[in-house]
């Protein structure tokens, strides 16, 4: 573990008091190319990842065989399949590296075992969990109510930083676009 | 409060020994009207709603003027904007009785004093968020891959109970369906 995770577990549980290596033992790390893949539909879902580095993304194949991003995940995020995580089921999704990244990761049995030992862990997933779940609602809204358009000038503006990081047609299937669209708007945007 | 928050606590946190009072303390009972409301868009939004019995949503007017829902709950179930909610800020959304309904509320402020004095509740919690939130993303997945036909078949299997007690118009808002081509396919369904 690189100090990555742990300030980010300091920042949200400020008075826990876990030693550093009570949480590294508990984690392995990944170096990955571009484009590498850590789990694939149909596997098991037995861990979940945080980022330390780079760029990671959760996608689906959909019934015309093409990939759609349903997660996004830059240094600090977790990702993974959190209800098969949960279950350990088979998931349906891919979680593949975008750019060259780092991850740690924890099995289920690892994390159900850190928070028999520290509970205060508990506290950090509640809070990780609360603004991913807050925020996956809010996403159901921007689709709900924007057009393709507004979706996209809408992200544009608050993750300005993504639209330049991520690959276009990845951008693409996770709006909702197809990448000529994208690209269409890309220029508006930018030009 | 009831023993239907108490039990649902417990099922999640077998282990942990807080006592019914201090749990009840923190929260408040409110009855509902069908149809009264909860909060509205442009409120702060500083309370959870836990669903002792009845059915809520929560739903945003969008650019038209259309009522759209984004969260259902039914008993045992929790509602409410849970990024606002976390930063108490306003909402964008209004949270509503769908049918007459018995919620508990405990305000952010009486929370954070119960994870204070009781640690364990963060455990119950985070497993609530993490279920909501694994949820939230499967939803999104639906919404990206199938037709609005698929949606409701799928949705209709997984919770038949909801299709029979849920009004149809909020039902098709829910599912991005126009009433009247939801209840083409309720006709399809039960016929």
């Amino acid at each position: 573990m690189s100090s990555v995770l742990y300030d980010h577990i300091k920042q949200f549980i400020p008075t826990a008091q876990i030693p550093y290596e009570d949480i590294d033992t508990c984690f392995d790390r990944l170096g990955l190319a571009k484009k590498e893949t850590l789990i694939e539909a149909g596997e098991k879902c037995d861990k979940a990842y945080f980022v330390e580095k780079g760029c990671l993304h959760a996608y689906f194949i959909d019934d015309n065989g093409v990939e759609k991003t349903v997660q996004f995940a830059i240094e600090k995020w977790w990702i993974t399949d959190f209800l098969a995580f949960r279950y350990q089921n088979k998931t349906d999704f891919y979680i593949q590296a975008v750019e060259v990244s780092e991850v740690l990761y924890i099995t289920r049995n690892k994390l159900e075992e850190l928070f028999a030992r520290h509970p205060e862990m508990e506290g950090y997933f509640r809070q990780v969990y609360e603004i991913g779940y807050g925020a996956a609602i809010m996403r159901i809204k921007y689709i709900f109510n924007y057009s393709k358009e507004e979706i996209f000038f809408h992200f544009a503006n608050q993750f300005p930083e993504f639209v330049n990081r991520v690959p276009q047609y990845l951008l693409a299937t996770y709006l909702g676009l197809t990448p000529e669209y994208l690209s269409k708007l890309r220029g508006r945007k930018f030009s």
